[in-house]
């Protein structure tokens, strides 16, 4: 009995101290005041639905049922929720004034109190609701033997209405499942957005049905197909995710040109053909798919009016898939080389006084509006497309910043300045592979920034940008996850919410349960390490690559040179990522060392050196059965010799010739064969000085 | 020079050595001569295809650079191939003299060829070139540097001409992601025949444009549209494999009869109803989805012409969309109760003098008969239907045994001496959860079996039937995979090819090669252990699902009353496999130590008890925030109780009360609420004695 009431104390206690650090929300809800009791899950757990919310609602409380009863192994009652009001006296109540409508500026706030016995879900539209079951999901508690939410109050609502996520699967398609499981972690983060980046010089990726050759031709048979498309379309509005599509035009045309190559702008070069082919090729110059990556030349012709009449073909059969009410068609990267060097544009440009391939190109995209129009959507583009002539209605998507020497996120203040709406990519590129703090804390408006009540309004939010030229199924969901949670963080909840240390605590619980929604993020990890070690046993090599990080900015395929499209993606960079794990906790452990040289401090440091020269010669001993490992070794015995070197300092107090040191630390500024970069030289110089 | 010699020397040494028991091939091939030399890979090697193949080879051959460059990481500079002929200076040529048929009978065999500068496969079909592309990849081999092939002469042909896998995607549906990615393992092993079963009690998979009541009515959203089974039969085709589709009648009706329930046997009991609703319900009665697993009631009704209307109707949408000579009828298990509840069928029996519900049953079948051969396809159905009006055109799938109080597999030897072309499941029944030893020594011609050349002819070939009661997308992969491999090697290889310490070590393997395929078996037990383990490190419960294997022949959901079919499958029985390898490794180790007790022996055996020491110590630990790990605790205790008490016995030379041992013993045969058990009772008991 004494026993009994210690535990019961101990209960009270802890539940008493729940405090809102110690929930993992994400994204931060606006407002949540806990109320120090505990709801308690049993079997007995059932929904009850009531209101005038869309049928997506039943698809999505079953969806929540199945993963609480996942996590749990309750085995609910309940199996589905298929109707309105079918449990009165269900524990969970949610109630829906109307249904919401899949788009931007729909209220997708939601109201959410637990009490001890009894949780409410209010909210104007369903959209909203689904948000508070993603926000129950994550309130899940448990002691040793029970499952429970804490008692609750919670009020919450986006600060911005564009929180997306763009996938391109031009460059490396990414097949129905990838879209997919990506959607149902979206709605777990409670983003809004897909934008699909669907065509670009690699490759066209929707089946045309009135023009075949675009798949046939362009795809190398690979292709979402009208009905995959409208199927994810529907998958995606019942998250609650509007689908963005996008054609890029008229550059990044390659795969476009490869199919219709009589509306490019390029001149056949007649000199080099031998006379037979000349008939044949006078008039149409040839374009390919292209198996690399970079910026390349081929541009349709915007003076040819089959150039026009074919786009319009394209959208009156692509438009009708997507019922929302925004249309992509890109724009970026053009380099007017097919045009410079083409004299009938030339000419054009002269007759039409237009000064600039600029002011050309904007006669190409005002030529596109009309034809979107048609169809209620209105015309998106990369921030190219901001043209002193450029329509008012069109979306400008800032995306350029210093890597293209230009300010960061520049064209986003100036659209809205210039009266456009605009949507910021600058900063979420999450191709890049940079750390996760970098995303984070880029917000769309930071709070220096001088705009008025208007022009912010115009600010509609962001989203993430996953480039595919170094991505496949089987890497992909490791490059957008978990960064881009944190990404959904920044553009929903409050800008204040901006702490780095809750952003990486509450991440690793985020990063767990993005597996729920089927993201492959840590179990591809493996498959990759088991391939690199020939299916020996990969502890040594996830140690290294817990510390190693992809090359950054481009540098892994500097110029496009070392990657085809082709080229495996089976290597130890795909198996590592932006953020390495024992690079962050060792940093912390240098900074606490050095703040306090104490025995504890010293261990949690060394222990690191120990691991990392154990590591070393398991990596050799894997080696010698597996040549793949073989470019890493370089890495990780620099790792151990300055592990050595700085065990004897710190733990006999010897003096190691600094030049030693510092030569060790400038190795691992060498570029690797291997595409990494080892994540702990900032960390080591802060010790070696 | 003389380090370049020694080198020379050890590379050629052991290149020589290189015998056939050292590869990891699986189906084994029929001849292997190896011939002591390697072929060295490097990033310039390239295919070339000469012949009459159908065009699927590029798409396999390019499938094929991609997963050699996957596992090599070298760089091909052949990305795709495309065409004939295209690379006539290839290190790798194939050819076929021509276009391969996808169903029985073709010609499959392919020889290959490997010298130290020249790889080929020739084949008569283009099917078989796939086969000895499959075999390359297997035989590739490495250094510590680089990757080779053994040069060898391989003939190689199969001895059933039907290998097959059964997914049921009706009890819990598979969505397509889960097909593909199991056929692609399937034309790894070399298997043919993908048998779908698409309609069951619980669910209607198949979108039926005319009939749409089917799925909105009796799949609850999950379904293949036509356009997916016809991209999975092209997938399929791909790939040599044949797609024999599945709908389950008269029986396994539920789902059928919640679409049309006027086409149902049952009675309706008038006296239930009120008097208000007994006028519409007086015709027709209710069914409803199953949503549990077992044998139920729901049966057409054969003497009503609607029936035959409706599956008249049902066929004419189905069989186009599969161009394979063979439909799949199901007739099982029909219990025969609704039908001798229904006075009208007594009635109808009675007027055609059938003697009892077989007969019934086989003018329903033979009803069908004609519907199918209008579209060219032979009726086949699960043994049942082998009755004695049954056409001889019909092909018996024998699958009852033993656990149905019958001889083994009897109905195949049955049908092969009456005439029918028969093939074998049982014994190759995978969702039983049995050891791979029983399924891979289940031959379909047992040495011992009298049969006449025309007789044995009739056997097509076996199938492993993954019924899904207890399978969902996360873990099918591991209740198919790799034990299918071991089936595929008993329907391909000689009959002499049976040896389980070879088939135990390629598996080991093959299993790690299946992740290339896209198979999820290591992957997903990960996803699995995190969620149990809540997300702390899930080293100890690992080690415990290796020597634990999920309860075996139906006894897990005994009775269909544990579990609903949206009952959670996230458990530690779900992680679990049918081989538990720790266990194996254990009675090896017990075995030894029983042979010859000397130190190194003892301390394999010891080492065991350490480990399960130290892992129930952990396991606890963990359990204080993970509920889901309490139910393992009573089994993990009881493993590190029997460990100290053997460790006494075999280390100190202690007596141990027997009455205790046997106590401990038999306490891993109590039913746990795990749903699994230990399996390492019977090495234990070995030494115990």
């Amino acid at each position: 009995m004494k026993y009994f009431l210690i535990l019961l104390f101990t209960a009270f206690v802890s539940n008493a101290q729940m405090q809102k650090e110690q929930l993992d929300l994400m994204p931060w809800p606006q407002n949540i005041n806990l109320t120090g009791s505990t709801f308690t899950l049993n079997k007995g757990f059932k929904i009850n639905i009531t209101g005038n919310p869309n049928p997506r609602i039943f698809i999505r409380a079953t969806n929540f049922l199945r993963r609480l009863d996942g996590r749990t192994g309750l085995f609910f009652e309940q199996g589905f929720s298929t109707k309105i009001n079918e449990n009165p006296e269900a524990e969970l109540q949610i109630n829906c004034v109307r249904n919401g409508k899949i788009g931007l500026y729909e209220d997708e706030s939601y109201q959410l109190s637990i009490e001890s016995n009894k949780i409410k879900i209010n909210a104007t539209t369903d959209l909203g609701a689904l948000h508070g079951l993603e926000t129950l999901l994550q309130l899940l508690q448990n002691n040793s033997k029970t499952y429970n939410f804490p008692t609750v109050e919670i009020t919450d609502m986006p600060r911005f209405t564009w929180r997306g996520l763009m996938i391109d699967a031009a460059r490396h398609f990414q097949p129905v499942a990838v879209i997919k499981r990506n959607l149902d972690a979206m709605a777990s983060m409670k983003m809004n957005v897909f934008h699909w980046h669907l065509v670009d010089d690699q490759g066209w990726r929707i089946e045309m049905k009135n023009h075949p050759k675009f798949t046939q031709l362009a795809s190398d048979g690979e292709f979402y197909t009208q009905e995959e498309i409208k199927n994810i379309v529907k998958y995606a509005g019942d998250r609650g995710i509007l689908v963005v599509p996008e054609i890029d035009v008229p550059g990044h045309a390659s795969a476009l040109l490869t199919a219709y190559p009589e509306i490019g702008s390029k001149v056949v070069d007649l000199k080099s053909n031998s006379v037979e082919s000349k008939k044949q090729s006078a008039a149409i110059a040839n374009y390919a798919i292209e198996r690399r990556s970079g910026i390349f030349n081929a541009t349709l012709d915007p003076t040819n009016p089959k150039t026009y009449q074919l786009l319009s073909e394209v959208f009156d059969e692509v438009c009708p898939l997507f019922p929302g009410d925004y249309f992509h068609i890109g724009g970026d990267e053009n380099n007017g080389k097919e045009w410079d060097a083409n004299p009938k544009i030339q000419e054009f440009k002269k007759k039409n006084k237009f000064d600039n391939n600029h002011d050309l190109q904007t006669y190409f995209n005002m030529q596109l509006v009309p034809m979107l129009k048609k169809y209620n959507k209105k015309l998106m583009g990369w921030e190219e497309i901001m043209t002193k002539n450029m329509s008012k209605d069109a979306i400008i998507h800032a995306w350029r910043g210093t890597n293209e020497g230009l300010s960061a996120g520049g064209a986003l203040i100036k659209a809205a300045k210039n009266g456009y709406q605009t949507v910021l990519s600058n900063g979420y590129y999450i191709d890049l592979m940079l750390g996760v703090k970098s995303h984070y804390l880029n917000d769309p408006i930071p709070k220096n920034s001088i705009l008025t009540p208007e022009e912010k309004a115009r600010i509609l939010g962001g989203e993430a940008a996953m480039w595919s030229e170094l991505v496949t199924p089987l890497n992909i969901d490791s490059r957008i996850w978990p960064r881009t949670a944190a990404i959904a963080e920044r553009l929903w909840s409050n800008e204040n919410v901006t702490d780095l240390n809750s952003l990486n605590k509450r991440l690793k619980t985020i990063s767990f349960r993005l597996e729920e929604s089927g993201i492959m993020h840590l179990r591809n990890k493996d498959v990759i390490l088991r391939n690199i070690c020939n299916n020996q046993e990969t502890k040594a090599l996830r140690d290294f690559s817990n510390v190693c990080e992809p090359l950054k900015i481009y540098k892994r395929n500097g110029g496009g040179k070392k990657y085809f499209m082709f080229s495996p993606l089976t290597l130890f960079a795909d198996a590592c990522t932006a953020d390495a794990f024992d690079a962050y906790d060792f940093d912390i452990a240098v900074n606490n060392y050095l703040e306090n040289k104490n025995i504890e401090n010293q261990t949690l440091v060394t222990n690191f050196f120990r691991k990392w020269i154990a590591m070393d010669a398991d990596l050799i001993s894997l080696s010698n059965n597996a040549p793949l490992i073989q470019p890493l070794l370089p890495l990780s015995k620099n790792l151990k010799d300055i592990s050595e070197q700085l065990l004897l300092v710190i733990e006999n107090k010897k003096t190691v010739n600094t030049d030693v040191l510092n030569g060790l630390l400038e190795k691992f500024n060498t570029r690797s064969p291997a595409d990494v970069e080892v994540a702990v030289y900032a960390s080591l110089k802060k010790l070696s000085q």
